[in-house]
């Protein structure tokens, strides 16, 4: 199987992942806390040691500003329903987001009485930061934004964006689920308040991992309330970071195996991963634009975009054509509005959705070629 | 290392887990989701398997009345925060409860002005039914309890509970992060309604699992909301089960790995697992309550708890002891509040905490024989 996915999870994991969950489960599988014994002091430095890697992967104040969730979505949900909203306050978000941003700021436009503007794309694809301060108004709280579209794989303009908010003080929320492990992320250089991360796809660790990592001190509700290990006495949640913000056991072998993606990540080299993932996808888009009857959407400045295309083809239904991918060719994509709707609104594609294909570090030429082939045929069949 | 700490987290797992963590991660990684191809479909179905393995294990009405999140606390939390209390409503549990109940209730007591009584156990450290049945006032809607205390072991009566519960028409939810793997428990026999699992206890699956199970088709609101897959096109969290309570991508090696874990429950059996529980606790606490410095806690009616023994040695801290056991012994167990302070405060046990043993199915006769001579040790020196 060619796997053509990652940005919906990564595939394959590197074997390191693996060996590191196995061995958390098989070796030392108690639960890390406070008072414990060996074993649970064991769980307690992996998961420790993945905080610090994690601070120092995205230059994070202190691994204290590193808070695990089950995946970026919980992540993104703490940081928009747990920030401090008022009646009236304006959030600006961009046409491409994904139903994790979108869901929980409707639901607290409903329910916190605050307004969203959904920026619009100029006809390249590609959020401008013109448009982006059009938007601002003077209720405007937080900018919540991804770094990439899952669909176009379109890339916002951050260090501009975030001198626009350093300026008007204005929250930056990024979700960097399509960019972590791709491109290099800096809360700091990048100013970047609250940033959400998806352990699974380029950081390489398993599902089940998503992270919060956070810039100020600024004090957010916890979602989730319960136990904490230590100040076991009081009914509240207690003040102490990052245990406020992670109610119940954690999910040790997931951050394990998490911190064994970060760990490949870096072996790697975030260079190499972006110039080959680039590479590929230049000959990728080179040769489809060739086949007549297939369209792609997204920026044609490939220097501003992660290797994630989406294409239709013809009158062909996005599902039909990635069957065929998988049944005839063994080749996976993924179709449909990858949970992006206002995306495909504004690409006009909501119909039939688009097939997405997006590419990762292990991928080779050849696989690609083979993927442009099976295109090629699968165009003059239809 | 002898290990008697499976009221936090069972160790070891059956080997069965970790391979079949191992082989999510390394063979079938994709993202579970529609529209997809063999990997993504793979995901789905071991998912799927999960879900009706779940349901069956407690008669849930369907597997779609099974939820999954990153723990037992998560869970709670969805069942209490997302439960459509009204402002005056009033909740019964017990002085028993762990912080994953009384944090969330002592929430909903200050955002939504709703009322909590703890009902206090009798002198033998057992709730009993006529306790409970005296909490209830005309504006009680649920029951929150745990179904055996994670301090001293005593299981509630729950189906007298529940013939209270359904005669009063209020609403039940059980924690059964103590019970689930040790006890049977039949949401519809049982008359439960919410049900709340940790996956890494008794049921010998991994951290990172929690499972809330419900028998009605009444609405919670999500607690977390975002990408479902499916239904991709509205702002809203879509109204389908599980789907509605489950947003963002899914643990799917987590999951796994429980379905592992309950399969072995099932092959070793229930009833074998509680006989082999008993036989365990008789031994310790017959053999420990004859050393004269050692206070135990806990119902002296052993067939009414599950095998979990706190106790106290004279004047020594709870965590001096534990240490003590964990580097002289090699015997992990766990001292201090354990997360359930309204407990410690009943038992007067606050200050200094109590050192916790729990058995556990691969626990034997000879290690527990170990720790007694352990104990015996440590009394004549303090």
């Amino acid at each position: 199987m060619i796997y053509f996915d990652h940005a919906a999870s990564s595939y394959p994991k590197p074997d390191s992942v693996a060996h590191a969950m196995h061995e958390a489960v098989s070796s030392y599988s108690a639960n890390p806390g406070r008072g414990g014994h060996k074993l649970a002091e064991r769980a307690r430095s992996v998961i420790n040691e993945a905080r610090k890697t994690i601070a120092s992967f995205f230059n994070a104040p202190s691994s204290k500003h590193v808070w695990f969730y089950q995946n970026a979505t919980m992540a993104l949900n703490q940081a928009l329903l747990g920030f401090p909203f008022e009646e009236g306050d304006h959030v600006v978000a961009t046409k491409f987001e994904h139903n994790s941003i979108i869901r929980p700021l409707e639901r607290l436009v409903i329910e916190k009485k605050i307004t969203v503007t959904y920026v619009e794309p100029n006809v390249d694809g590609v959020i401008s930061v013109d448009a982006m301060k059009k938007a601002i108004t003077n209720k405007t709280r937080m900018f919540a934004i991804s770094h990439a579209s899952n669909v176009t794989g379109a890339i916002v303009p951050l260090r501009e964006i975030s001198l626009l908010t350093k300026e008007k003080q204005i929250m930056l929320l990024l979700d960097a689920s399509q960019t972590a492990g791709t491109i290099s992320i800096d809360i700091d250089r990048d100013g970047i308040d609250l940033l959400a991360l998806a352990g699974h796809k380029s950081l390489l660790g398993p599902q089940g991992t998503g992270v919060l990592v956070t810039k100020g001190d600024f004090d957010l509700r916890p979602l989730i309330v319960g136990g904490t290990g230590g100040a076991s006495e009081s009914p509240f949640q207690p003040l102490q970071w990052p245990e406020r913000y992670e109610a119940g056991t954690m999910n040790t072998p997931g951050i394990a195996g998490l911190l064994a993606g970060i760990k490949e990540v870096e072996a790697l080299g975030l260079n190499h991963i972006w110039q080959h993932e680039q590479a590929l996808m230049r000959l990728f888009i080179s040769e489809v634009q060739e086949i007549e009857n297939i369209k792609m959407f997204g920026p044609s400045d490939l220097t501003n975009r992660v290797a994630v295309i989406s294409l239709s083809m013809n009158n062909l239904d996005s599902h039909e054509l990635a069957v065929i991918l998988d049944e005839h060719y063994d080749i996976a994509v993924r179709a449909g509005l990858h949970c992006a709707p206002k995306a495909h609104e504004t690409l006009e594609t909501s119909e039939k959705g688009l097939v997405r294909v997006s590419f990762g570090p292990y991928n080779t030429k050849k696989e690609v070629e083979r993927l442009i082939e099976a295109l090629k045929e699968i165009s003059l069949a239809f």
